[in-house]
């Protein structure tokens, strides 16, 4: 009764979401700040009888905030359930059952497993030792996802790099900009510039907002694109709650700006004092930093840093198994880990 | 670069979500009542701080509460953002792409959307004119989506008849109870029993429990068909906030069956009126009744109530152009329901 395919799957693991309290929880990319007080106000403030009816199917309040702050039309902004639900509408959108998905390796694990869960080809591109690319010749996808800045690496890619790359690639590109409020750059004006441009720019409250909890990803392009995911959302994706904190914390750019600020300044402190103890340190524009200890040995350290519970991410495999991705937590928090380390 | 049958889709039409809250909204099956005090004490306690972290992706703690209440294990539920999500994730996990879906004709009328954003076969079988079935001989197909108590009929088939259907089909059966709470049955065993049944059964807080504003649905079955739902779900599809006020509205079942119980002695009362103003009225198992004016002229009364301000719901075509489907409104709205007319 199941299909074959799902037969055969294996789930994607996200990082381990501990309940022990104690534990100094840098293994997912979360942000350390709470979210803006606006939120806080937004709940307080918020009349619960309103949850007995449905929300708002096309979410016209966010879309008009989003299409402000990136100035586009209303019409290029699409709002998914987390990204994650934006990106699974998009392999069906983009992709027919007989095509492909490509991404770089390594990059965001998820990407592997959507593709599996679509039941499509897989057209992985190998990143050099650097993390920097070099495209196979003739290389073609139905749809490319690049996350920038990269997860695991931290680094980004040079604008004018990935719009050449956009520009010449046949296929739909989703640039996965979910840590892009840490960087010094970004590519919003591929996804808003050109009218039937194949470029989409996705975003997130997951990480600079401090909103993982209540699942809210946003998407930008050219209208063609984004009608085809209106057409196959499910009726209700976003629900009011996460609408209305939505709004609010969006409408709040200062503070997310001023922790950003902070976790910027915290990423230099932890860069600096790791290359001091020996470590290589790639050159992060993210919440996280992915960094190589001084033998290579990351397993190791992983598992030590366990036993004193502070949770970190380990990828085993060829180029990342020599590397740990450390999220930037608060001072404290980046001092006891440089204590324990 | 979009798929082409997402090209050539036609996108679901939700009843119309007005802003205007003069207008007495009885077309989308919304409870008048809101949801539970406990709902209002969980938001009021809630702290926003929480929100910078991922939630629970298995939501262990919902789980249990519904597995508690059903009589069935934790591994027998899965839990969705809205009974829609659940839908769309059956029809990629049980169904081939070489694959079809049944459903009954008149239904929810988001069974043949989703089975065209599927792009597999449509198998729909027409309801006999009392809104009862017959199976046509040797009817197959991998997934049957049964609605039950039906919308828009509002009529409930009886378990037996639906126990006798489970077992002889081949594929997996999903028994839609959104709106069971007002019934006087259901069929929860059917999914709970048996350790290897094709049957399965979801409920929704949308209605009964007056939160379609949160997005909560929820599948019982037999732990291979939930397990399948599992892997393909996106990693975090259930928000912080929902899962709390899902399990406090959970934990206050008292609450929700006095609602219930006001909006059926409203139901009654309703059908004993349009009865003696000479409307044809279906035996109403669900929060809204389905009901067919003393001419059929089903689309005026429509657009008549329309401009007094009343929202009901008119599904044009064959079998269901004479009725109207009427939400169970509040005692205030039914009055003023029956006073426009």
């Amino acid at each position: 009764m199941i299909s074959k395919h799902v037969e055969l799957l294996e789930a994607y693991t996200p990082g381990e979401q501990t309940r022990d309290t104690e534990v100094i929880k840098l293994n997912t990319n979360e942000n350390p700040y709470p979210p803006s007080p606006k939120v806080k106000e937004c709940l307080a403030s918020f009349d619960s009888a309103l949850l007995r009816l449905y929300p708002d199917p096309a979410f016209m309040k966010v879309r008009e905030r989003i299409a402000q702050i990136n100035g586009c039309s209303v019409k290029q902004v699409f709002v998914g359930n987390g990204s994650d639900e934006i990106l699974a509408l998009c392999t069906r959108a983009f992709v027919e059952n007989n095509g492909s998905i490509g991404y770089f390796e390594p990059s965001y694990s998820l990407y592997p497993v959507l593709t599996n869960i679509r039941d499509v080809e897989k057209r992985p591109v190998r990143l050099n030792s650097d993390f920097t690319w070099n495209m196979p010749p003739d290389y073609r996808a139905d749809l490319f996802l690049m996350t920038n800045p990269n997860a695991p690496t931290s680094m980004m890619f040079d604008e004018m790099v990935v719009a050449q790359f956009c520009s010449s690639f046949e296929g739909v590109v989703l640039l996965d900009e979910a840590y892009v409020d840490f960087a010094d750059d970004n590519c919003m004006d591929l996804a808003t510039a050109a009218d039937n441009s194949n470029t989409l720019v996705m975003r997130t409250l997951s990480k600079s907002f401090s909103l993982a909890g209540i699942r809210f990803g946003y998407l930008i392009g050219s209208e063609p694109l984004i009608n085809a995911l209106y057409k196959i959302k499910d009726s209700y994706n976003m629900d009011m709650l996460t609408l209305e904190i939505g709004l609010a914390a969006l409408s709040d750019l200062e503070y997310m700006q001023s922790n950003v600020a902070r976790i910027r300044d915290s990423r230099r402190k932890m860069r600096e004092a790791l290359i001091s103890k020996g470590w290589t340190v790639c050159n992060s524009q993210s919440n996280f930093i992915f960094a190589r200890p001084p033998n290579g040995d990351a397993k190791r350290v992983f598992e030590e840093l366990k036993k004193h519970k502070i949770f970190v991410r380990y990828f085993p495999g060829e180029y990342t198994g020599e590397y740990l991705r450390i999220t930037i937590g608060s001072e404290e928090q980046c001092a006891a880990l440089l204590d324990a380390l």
